[in-house]
């Protein structure tokens, strides 16, 4: 079996829209992480969290950190490839890594890891992530 | 012929983000915006202006009013049905309505009416509509 | 007694960020009504609601309509006047006005009206605007 | 002397408005990034690029990189500090680093750096950091 299949992966596009440019010509640097966090919801739904439940079951993975390298910048009306998969993780916590690029050319546009743990709401105490993780993605386990 | 059918209009989805929403629990006010404008812009495409080529022929539409009715509120994961036309115009002005509905019920959550021209840049001089408006969408002039 | 006295003002300043602006050169639409809300959010506490305070009383007054006029751009830097007043109210429903100006110029730019209830969460039942307003801000009355 | 006072810093503060929070009851983490982008627009000026003027100048600095930690979280009308200072620079990169904590007990709620470039407009080429950088700020240099 080939371990790369069972490793959650996402894709997701984007079109940019003016509200995602600045005065500088091109895609600001915080509307980025709009568009992954679209995808990373999306993902989430792979791991098992449905953003529409989350309210109700009170328990929400949260980033706790995000690094982002800005490699060229996306213009008005570029339509973006953004993938997102999950990397690793260990008891609680976990790395999604995405990567945003051009339709058009495939150039790599964004690189972006992000941190993340499950908490419990509204008092936010992390969780342990749930066992079925070491059985299902037992090779992304660090 | 029925002019409805000449009526340039276009649909858009949009699915409930984190960012979208707010502490109350419910969508922010101003997100519902974006999901307008991105609407637009692809009846913008409809009416003659590619959001792709605005920044070279210098000349794009701007919202110079809009009017929007918060009618019931949009929640986290959320599926939305944006619904956008071609309301009226006249020799420089022009509106659009759009209604936002909840997909899974068709229930009315937004009603807006913006109001745009278009203007040259970098002087954001106004500028007349094009003449085939008027053979096109004839039963819309005001 | 001057009944304009009574009438509850708020001031507020903003300087426009990249994040404000977008590839036309200007704020993008969007961007003011975050500037009014900011400023909306502190004429709220005159008028007897602590946004601190919103998330425990599970009350909370939100915007049912907007009106806004988009008269002049901003750019990048400017700064920028916020004035807000309370307009009029009923028995339920009141009425908030809004000017920004540029600073250099005190040149109009955004004119805006926001419609308000106050709603009881999560629910989000509207509640009956306090008794004192009749005394305090009668001449607001319609 | 001490070099300290040679660093390049900046404070400004912060009042969390409902557009920050999220349905989670907490500031959404894209809205830390505005708090921190008016925090280095200040910053920048004191190391001599004025916003209102990069426009006509058409050379700016941009965000490369972005890293940053949430460690707790801040809530709906939280004020907050930011504080933001030069931490190193080389023959074109820079480094800002970023804290936002809570003012009522000055508890750290985000760490975050920042690697940056100034670009050319429109074709964005890297330019050199200014020479003066070395004299002033020489004890920064890496």
């Amino acid at each position: 079996m080939d371990p790369q299949n069972n490793t959650p992966a996402m894709e997701t596009t984007e079109r940019v829209m003016f509200f995602d440019t600045d005065a500088g010509g091109v895609v600001h640097n915080i509307a980025y992480l709009r568009f992954i966090e679209t995808n990373r919801s999306f993902l989430a739904e792979k791991l098992g969290w449905k953003l529409g439940e989350m309210m109700d079951l009170q328990q929400c993975p949260v980033v706790v950190r995000t690094e982002i390298d800005y490699r060229r910048p996306a213009r008005l009306w570029d339509r973006l490839i953004v993938r997102g998969e999950l990397e690793k993780f260990d008891h609680a916590r976990f790395w999604c890594a995405f990567t945003i690029r051009r339709e058009t050319d495939n150039e790599l546009l964004i690189n972006c890891r992000q941190m993340l743990v499950v908490v419990k709401l509204p008092g936010m105490k992390v969780m342990r992530l749930p066992p079925y993780w070491e059985t299902d993605f037992g090779h992304l386990k660090s």
